[in-house]
């Protein structure tokens, strides 16, 4: 019985969580008050004082829940490329998959509204890079050391290798979809072509000896 | 005598871009009011709507006066890669100049304000990307066509080329720059360490037979 205010104190403030996400990946920081969110959410204006202290809290919390989704990101990359048999065709899977995590359309929205406000929250901003983007590069400089080792990459820096990776690979579509906001969607052969073309860049550069063993 | 008024108006509808586009820059769109800008000009309201019917017009236009800047840059790479004898040198010359062209503080500050505001209008971010950056892509990519014509790249595609290049280039100190606001600068040997591994991945994959002539 002592648990149900503790269950329904939980539920509001996912409640005031998925309100105020909402509410800001739509009107932007600026326009977003406590007001709309608690009307979005369905609770009282005192319901989200209560769960977080001001906006800018509530909107560092929105920014960081989503690192969460990174630990699955993490794990499918490790996977696909821990017992590798034909880099070439893991890696392009492996690229597809990770294309297909980091273009989700809210995503891409979240990214530009943390971008949006960088200079004012810059710690909100890197925090979300750095537990974010940055925990996922980390993991694949850990594959790239490991397959170097191997002998089927070759490589001095296996952090900058990541960036090169990804780089390749993400430069044109979150360009595309950074200024061209939700208008714009890839073709899947225009998907295949790039993310081919990207790989193949990558092993030129990067692929090792004993890559085509 | 005739032309005074006429100067006069010139000279104000600059001053109004000039005032608007600090604004903008400072306060992002939704909390720039057609007031602060004419404060901030030194003129009247009645002023800036004289010149701009609102505050939509004004963000177009201070967001396009930016993209007559990539003339400079086009011609810039245009030069560097006409007659090179040592293309290495050569591309890594012109990495240098164009990441610093690119890593303008004001222009990063643009860049996040036109992404910010990119599923509002965007019209005005897609200009701002053909017309800016699409050009010297364009340009570069017109470049890298004629050194493989003489067997010093080899591609098939050279816009994608382009965007490789851009890509190894500026992923790693734009997205430093995006989500770090404006508390990032770069050191000269990281810079320096950058380029190099852009320019030597990229060679890697698009350098021709040709090249170490």
């Amino acid at each position: 019985m002592g648990l149900e205010p503790e269950k329904q104190a939980v539920r509001k403030r996912r409640a005031v969580l998925e309100a105020a996400s909402s509410v800001f990946l739509n009107k932007g920081y600026d326009s977003t008050t406590m007001d709309d969110v608690a009307a979005k959410a369905g609770v009282s204006k005192a319901t989200v004082y209560k769960h977080f202290a001001d906006k800018e809290r509530l909107f560092a919390e929105i920014v960081g829940a989503t690192t969460g989704q990174v630990d699955a990101l993490v794990t499918m990359l490790t996977a696909k490329l821990a017992d590798t048999r034909d880099l070439d065709r893991d890696l392009a899977d492996l690229a597809r998959h990770f294309r297909t995590a980091l273009m989700q359309p809210r995503l891409l929205q979240l990214r530009r509204l943390v971008i949006a406000n960088a200079d004012r929250f810059p710690e909100v901003s890197r925090a979300w890079y750095e537990q974010g983007f940055g925990r996922v590069l980390a993991a694949l400089a850990t594959c790239f050391q490991r397959l170097a080792d191997h002998g089927l990459l070759r490589l001095d820096d296996p952090r900058l290798a990541a960036n090169h990776f990804v780089g390749l690979l993400l430069w044109i579509p979150i360009n595309q979809a950074m200024f061209t906001g939700r208008h714009h969607a890839s073709t899947d052969a225009e998907i295949d072509r790039h993310v081919r073309a990207a790989i193949r860049a990558f092993l030129d550069g990067y692929g090792g000896r004993r890559r085509k063993a």
